[in-house]
């Protein structure tokens, strides 16, 4: 079968001075890959006319689908619509219909007076080579070009009007003009064991792997998640990809923590609906980040009580009850101050489950007996209450991250092993 | 002067199939940009043999320097090592320098038994070709390269281990091998007005800017940063960049959040640490994302006493004291509950100055009134509480961002104006 090949090529100054990170090719890539479609390369440049051309010619000599973001702004440093007009050899033309949509979001949307300001209208000048895909969520329009046998749509760098028009336009062109593989994935994630003794012990698992299954490792966060990527053009490359995905599940039962391509607070929402429970928070050192890993999460109002992000020690004694000899004694950072936060947020917030961390996320605050990357973490119920020493050894912000995933992790495991 | 151009290449299916966001690229433009290095191109490519090789003979022909992150790991998925090797025509030897420190790393660091795995001492073979630079916080060692006056640098893939090879081996060479130009940005945000409006306000400033001058409008969180870049060869590059900047903010002083590029909860700790105050946040739709990004800073725990996430009602009446009545009359999301929230957390927390937000982030809870997006916020001390109603349009984790970002500029704003 022809594997469609797609390049996506990011415009802006912004991103290669690195004032922005760049979210949009991952979210594209991720959302072709569900359709069976590769993106082979991701470039991106500069709001430079000679390095957006170059891109252009470069990437529709190796590919048939060109996608790009970005430099589409009303502002004067967006160089990007003209020279796709001079690209494909068109001249700019007023596009009705774009107009008429951009006066009514500035008018009924925006509540802005009219006149439209020159730069707002000239966002509704277009290529007359290039075909409209309306922008219903945005004033720069999409456009479609053809030429030679490849297909360019370029659309705004701004990322809901991005998904709005890969969603409406792209996705559905793409699964209209060629026939698509199907391309299956299966993840799991491992706590506990290092890659490279993960790879030793799965070494004849993967060399025995047909060669249309890919396995790959991803460490991150401390764990290391495994995927298995299977390629094919019927429906048993499906069974072939259950079959192997079965195998390796058993290879690391052990060390197994989840065997889909999930965030720990996603199934934290899982296990607390399935059982109709609420769970709370107490956080020292992650100060709030474990409470909105859950509350990113849609719905998580029907089991997320609160927290309390108690950073100073006044705030551990006064609203979560650590005792001050617990404090003077073993110290902030210990099992026995974790303990008492589960238990006092369990009163606070009249929670099922909860979870505590307390630790030294760097660079300052370290000692020798608690060097930073020092934390204990708790979770418990009413009845009994677990708890688990970790030491990371990144920077402060990494440090807070790799906390909070751990938290979620054992709280996940508290849940499922105590309901 | 002869500017040197810098192509990044990240390898990786992992980055293609969108299951990892490439951080790495942005870090790297903002260091190179710091010593007057511009990156010109970033590319992205899988781990195929015919993709990474086509990926060094193109960024080879625009570029004096690629630096290639990513595809080193110890596991069979990584095939960048070998085919760096046969690319640059060398053969694979033991390094033992690097074997010495892998052991080191393995027996001293992560304190696993001898004797290493088989994977584990491949790390150590290098081809023959290449300089090595030692990797003192990782087991991959970073390679140099060097074919036809080109310069090519790899690095490993996990950022802390690619932060460190290029501070301590990218930046100085490139100082030394090439005669560097003066880049300068000056960034200021604005709140309260679009894009396009400001833009037209500035229209004069800015084409009359000088040629080695360029701005760029950076819209995000629905605030617009605006940045000016000069490029020269001398220092009064950097006394016109003044000037020029000094202008532009006169333009936007009524819309004038922050004249540098810092983000709030930065800013917020100079406030709080110059007049020696504290600060809480009591967050309801926020879920703690507030108390996240100022403890992000290090050196929070000196002003930052800890905050009430009051997911569910209940905890806003217990623990923050909002009545009854209030929650029941005007609603959790209303100008009454959220004053009624900083009064509380300012009690609780003992603290100078208090944020509290109240919102709904949907995608579900709104209603005709109240339509998803609507967020309350106030900020405030023991005199006074001020108050304000925003609307934001975004998905949900993108709403709590936006409300994080403008509760912090409104807490900033009253700390300035009340202390």
């Amino acid at each position: 079968m022809e594997q469609v090949k797609v390049s996506v090529i990011t415009i802006g100054d912004e991103l290669l001075i690195g004032q922005v990170i760049d979210t949009n090719s991952a979210w594209i890539a991720q959302e072709l890959n569900k359709i069976g479609v590769w993106v082979h390369r991701r470039l991106a440049v500069g709001d430079e006319r000679n390095e957006i051309w170059k891109a252009l010619d470069d990437e529709s000599m190796v590919s048939s689908v060109i996608l790009i973001t970005g430099g589409l702004g009303p502002t004067a440093d967006d160089i990007t619509k003209p020279l796709l007009c001079e690209y494909f050899g068109g001249k700019m033309v007023m596009d009705d219909a774009t107009l008429k949509h951009i006066t009514y979001l500035f008018t009924q949307v925006f509540k802005r007076p009219l006149p439209l300001l020159e730069s707002n209208r000239r966002q509704a000048m277009v290529p007359d080579v290039a075909t409209i895909l309306k922008n219903e969520v945005g004033t720069a329009p999409n456009m479609l070009f053809e030429k030679d046998g490849k297909i360019f749509i370029s659309m705004p760098g701004v990322p809901h009007e991005m998904k709005f028009a890969v969603e409406k336009y792209v996705v559905p062109l793409l699964q209209q003009r060629f026939r698509l593989p199907y391309i299956g994935h299966r993840n799991l994630l491992t706590v506990g064991i290092g890659e490279s003794f993960l790879a030793h012990r799965i070494k004849d698992f993967e060399s025995a792997l047909p060669s249309n299954i890919k396995l790959a490792y991803l460490p991150n966060y401390g764990m290391v998640r495994l995927r298995l990527t299977a390629q094919g053009d019927n429906e048993t490359t499906e069974t072939v990809l259950d079959k192997t995905f079965k195998t390796l599940k058993e290879l690391v039962s052990d060390v197994l923590a989840i065997d889909e391509d999930v965030p720990f607070e996603i199934l934290l929402g899982r296990l607390l609906k399935q059982s109709n429970k609420t769970v709370s928070t107490a956080e020292s050192c992650t100060g709030g980040y474990i409470a909105h890993l859950i509350t990113s999460v849609a719905g998580s109002s029907d089991y997320f009580k609160g927290s309390v992000v108690s950073y100073s020690n006044s705030i551990k004694e006064d609203v979560l009850q650590v005792s001050n000899e617990t404090l003077a004694t073993a110290g902030a950072v210990s099992e026995e101050t974790v303990r008492e936060m589960v238990s006092g947020v369990l009163k606070v917030m009249k929670t099922d489950y909860a979870v505590a961390v307390s630790g030294i996320m760097g660079p300052g605050g370290g000692s020798e007996d608690k060097p930073v990357g020092t934390v204990w973490m708790a979770a418990g119920n009413a009845e009994k209450i677990e708890t688990k020493k970790m030491h990371f050894r990144f920077e402060r912000v990494r440090n807070i991250e790799l906390t909070a995933a751990h938290a979620l992790h054992w709280l996940c495991m508290f849940i499922k092993n105590n309901s």
